[in-house]
């Protein structure tokens, strides 16, 4: 156990704020721990004898070894009554009251004060504004929740109380237990990356569900998630994942969020499975809490209704599981084992007539096949089959085997005893197949978490102090944005990019060109911070010949004089022509997210970047392997790969590029926004032919 | 009533094959029949005296006035009942018994001549291979199933009649009740467009529901499917949808089904809401005929716990509906009726401590907001929340303002009553509130098809016969694929292509450039029906000045003959530049699906085609509004539109040409496949540069 267990593992609770008035949380509070806690309760109220059969203490103060005080006074008392707690020598407090962050500038300064408080005793304080907290191991109940939870493997953490209250009465009635309940409420101390830290280092959670609408700190909780989801599956609803839900979010919590692509990101960097839905939530809960996880992705369907067993292999072709090709000795033993009207191969239809022995005859068969890392037992109600005796017979071969089972048993009252028994012993069983096979998929997925190698990013020689000087040289000139003239920063930090020269004059223009290009064409571009769209004002020349380079120039500055006068000129660029057919065009660029820091994106370039967006994000920085991802996940992959018969562009090149840009945007913190547009990727290597940035000066 | 009235409303049902033997399937519908049927019920079979109490007769024709016959005889003796039915004058009948064209080439010519015996006697023939047939109206059983299902207004068919037992129990458990239910068997005679063409015309069928793993005919479900969906919903789940489900549902019905492409178009263009889940088919089935349609997309989410209501907000960004905007007289009324804390914008925070009360009044002034087109009732578990008395007052207020709800009352056994009470009513209920979400947005989907104007398609003026000619000259040379030498194929029915010729001398090359460009550039491709991939093997020149094209064409010969010495080569095309910068390289196709038909495809082209797959698919004849419908649906038509400042392309051109290809397809069954690629579109209209066809002989 973490640095949490002497909150979900207390010997006596002391509740703050203990009465037996009707209908009042401090009642609910002290009657759920006399309910089922082992360990001591007491009571604290000056203002009362006694409490529910509790003596009544004057304060936390006065009853030796306290661990936990649950603290439930009005607001304006509640700083008092953790700092006589905390002087007490009590490190756990659990705020129920109301009345802090999410509501005015008063409660946001007394939640502030908690917050310094918490840091000057060094507590642990869950809330406020919490519905409290539940740990069934010790029939710890310090909730004012109308239910306790039951037993089970599960940690639970909501950033909503009300939907602790809705998912708890909701469990119980489907027998899905926990271990650990807690209703975070404003998250002013702890907050989801303690719980996530906890719960891995706790042995009786097997499993980690959240609802959360904010992460308190986007990194700490990417960090600890990566490291506990090795060992234990995360599985997260993050809500405002739409404009809207933002919005609503935003007015529910207050709290300023990041960006959904950040969250997105980094939810799976930290690997997490992100579920959109209740439903998601419980269903991959509960499966990866009571089965284990499949060694293969091949699944098995034993079925007697050939119709359903269509659906459920539709199913599993929507899944990234496949459907199991049996071994020639399965299919043999099938033969023997089934009636001659029967389908041995899978899905395994034992025919309508089946009773119970050849259900699981032909289960038993299918889940000892090498090639069977999963199975669905689907069965339609006959008038042969007697669900309860399947049921049973499915839990006996699913324990024998140990290979994961999900069961859809169709049906409605007829259903029910049998689906108790299997969900009993954490075999899921659904009346749609789709949820049974979208379930054993994320056994799959987790499995994939567990066997991640993260690398560590690499640093890579780079000439930091010539890119600090261009950034630098920009603040002089009180420039924010940059374009062409910042393409050295990124030769600094080793990114290729073509050869050219920014010039301011004529003769200059023609001697670079003569170096770039000796008897060929060259692309020329105006060089103002001022001017955004180069292109659309006429700023560019491509395939300007020897003979041209001079008027060009002239022309390019005249152009830009006449669409915006006041536009600061650096200059004009001369750069060698790249060859765009034979490449790909790419886009590689950084945003800065206010919860998770720099982002790093990849994706199709050119105009498709905005109408396609077919792009890709990763929180920096970035190791090989992430980026190594970033090119697989686009769409547009197959271009990269040579599609049409193309050759296949230089991926390490693209790969190395990211891994730069990622070093560059974590070393200075000054780059909010960098674009490198297009990013031209050609089985040559990649070159980063255009750079557009948006730096913070003071940031510098 | 249409043409099945008399099959679902009998007044006199035989049964052929009755008997009382413990498990027989004869004795299963015997008993049905008995149990609720309001008619009568008479039981044939010559080796018995009684029946389950019924005086059993030894011919169906020995009982006067019989209207439908069910028939279980064995296999061999089925054909003979039928006739003998048939000679009393017995126009409807149900054959449950199985041992037809599911097993093997005896009983696949014993459906033959099954359908030959329909077709003579004019029979309505439900199955063979049927679980049966169910009108709850007049309490007809005619199925073996366990149990009977309650009644409802929803119609309910299945491919699969296992499928239909597991439906009926689970549907009971949940008070769900069906009008009629058909289990469709082996589809001999009538089949799903029958079905779906009956219950549009029957006033007690408010909603169509279907589990089918093929249609038999796909153009008729298509046309009987589009109307009836004018003023009947209907809900399909059409398995065999992946790779793997389709081989599945192959190896089970032995049918040869449509590509998924194809039924996807079809049933879209039908007007059928397909669905791929069993959840999705009861959920929105359920809501469609337990709710009004919304009036506008605005949803107002009314609740007592803010978490749910960000994710419920969530779903509804998720879904086609929107968060809908209150007026300022609908935010005044509820600031008036709230508490200072509650959220009086939408999602409708009402806050944790509000009574009943306090819920109806805020649901009744957001029912009433003009804004307002559905609403989700969403609440969680709370002491001053009694979740029967707010069922109550929804089912009133729903009522009230005929605006369709759909609640989530969150929790376990304390929400069972309440939800009860609403499904009752028609008001469906779900833990997850995505679900409740999903399904009004069902709701919409239907609205809008009940919107859709079907316009017919145009017929435009061609020249048909020269057509004709061009595919009849192709047939002899023995040719079966066509390229550019069927750009007069084009030409013939008005699609724009560049002006062109096809030259077989160097000299009328030279005079031919002369003609198109008098003093500028062409393209040259050498004609071969042997060579398809021109441009891998140097076979197309672009950009050729004038000077060049005596030579180009020489090269280009030459070039072909080296490549492939066999190689018929019909020349050279010798066309006008087309500016590719200035456009959109799109595609227009078609082929022709086994079971609808031909099936013109739009997308974005070039090397895009194979890459991004972003097209789009209509069964043809296409008309003006779905050839609109189809530039709209790729993901790319932000660039037909003028992405980043560009001109927008003249998509009427494009729309013209959708259709003038589909009616070339539709008056030529000789062409398997034609692709036109690129289909270049510009500002000033679209140009087919390329096209590519496959003709078979045999069907000119």
């Amino acid at each position: 156990m973490g640095e949490l267990a002497t909150l979900f593992g207390p010997e006596r609770v002391a509740v703050v704020g203990a009465t037996d008035r009707d209908g009042s949380v401090g009642r609910a509070i002290t009657a759920n721990l006399l309910a089922d806690f082992e360990g001591d309760v007491v009571a604290v109220n000056p203002t009362k004898d006694e409490v529910l059969g509790l003596e009544s203490h004057d304060s936390v103060g006065a009853v030796p070894d306290v661990d936990v005080a649950v603290v439930v006074v009005p607001p304006p008392i509640v700083l008092d009554a953790i700092r006589e707690a905390a002087e007490a020598g009590i490190r756990d407090v659990v705020v129920i009251t109301a009345g802090f962050g999410e509501s005015g500038s008063e409660g946001a300064r007394r939640e502030r004060e908690l917050r310094e408080l918490a840091a000057e005793y060094d507590l642990n304080v869950v809330g406020p504004n919490s519905l409290g907290i539940m740990n069934t191991g010790v029939g710890l109940n310090a909730t004012f929740g109308p239910e306790n939870a039951q037993e089970g493997s599960i940690s639970f953490m909501s950033q909503s109380g009300a939907f602790v209250t809705a998912v708890v009465d909701w469990a119980n009635d489907r027998n899905l237990g926990f271990h650990n309940v807690v209703s975070l409420g404003n998250k002013a101390v702890l907050d989801e990356s303690d719980f996530v830290r906890e719960w891995g280092e706790d042995p009786d959670t097997d499993v980690i569900l959240g609802y959360l609408e904010d992460v308190v700190d986007g990194r700490a909780f990417v960090e600890s998630a990566r490291e506990v989801s090795q060992d234990t599956p995360i599985v997260v609803v993050k809500s405002g994942r739409t404009e809207a839900g933002a919005s609503a979010a935003a007015s529910h919590t207050g709290a300023i969020a990041g960006s959904e692509e950040a969250y997105e990101a980094a939810l799976d960097q930290a690997g997490v499975l992100r579920v959109d839905t209740v439903q998601d939530l419980f269903d991959f809960g509960s499966i990866l809490a009571g089965q284990p996880l499949p060694e293969r992705d091949g699944v098995a369907i034993v079925t007697n209704a050939g119709g359903p067993g269509v659906m459920t292999t539709d199913a599993v072709g929507d899944s990234d599981l496949s459907l199991a090709s049996f071994t020639d000795e399965t299919v043999e033993r099938l033969q023997e084992a089934l009636p001659d009207e029967a389908n041995v191969y899978n899905p395994v239809d034992i025919i309508g007539d089946a009773p119970v022995e050849r259900f699981a005859e032909a289960l038993d068969i299918a889940l000892a096949d090498p090639n069977v890392g999963a199975a669905v037992v689907l069965a339609c109600p006959t008038a042969p089959l007697s669900y309860e005796v399947l049921a049973d017979a499915v839990v006996e071969l699913q324990a024998d085997h140990q290979v994961p089972v999900a069961a859809t048993l169709m049906g409605g009252s007829s259903a029910r005893e049998a689906n108790e028994r299997l969900s009993q012993v954490g075999i899921p069983t659904y009346f749609d197949p789709a949820r049974a096979v979208r379930s054993l998929d994320a056994l799959r997925a987790y499995r994939e978490i567990g066997q991640r190698e993260y690398t560590e990013p690499e640093t890579f020689d780079v000439d930091r102090e010539a890119a600090r000087e261009i950034l630098e040289s920009a603040a002089r000139r009180d420039t924010n944005r940059l374009g062409v003239e910042a393409m050295d920063l990124l030769d600094a930090y080793g990114i290729p990019t073509p050869d050219g020269d920014i010039v301011d004059a004529r003769s200059d223009a023609v001697e670079a060109a003569e170096r770039i290009a000796p008897d060929g064409e060259v692309v020329m571009k105006i060089v103002s911070p001022d001017i955004l769209h180069k292109s659309d004002i006429g700023g560019v020349a491509v395939g300007v010949p020897p003979g041209e380079v001079g008027d060009t120039y002239e022309d390019l500055v005249t152009r830009a004089r006449n669409y915006q006068p006041d536009a600061t000129i650096l200059g004009v660029q001369v750069q060698e022509m790249v060859d765009l057919d034979s490449g790909v065009e790419t886009i590689a660029g950084m945003n800065r997210d206010p919860q998770f820091g720099p982002l790093v994106l990849f994706g199709l370039g050119g105009i498709f970047v905005e109408v396609l967006e077919d792009t890709t994000l990763r929180v920096a920085p970035v190791s090989e392997s992430s980026a190594r991802e970033m090119l697989d996940e686009i769409d547009a992959a197959p271009l990269l790969r040579g599609a049409r018969g193309r050759d296949p562009v230089d991926e390490g090149s693209v790969v190395e590029t990211l891994q730069r840009l990622s070093q560059l945007v974590t070393d200075f913190p000054a780059i909010v926004e960098l674009d490198i547009n297009p990013l031209v990727a050609t089985p040559d290597g990649a070159q980063a032919v255009d750079v557009r940035l948006t730096i913070d000066q003071e940031q510098l």
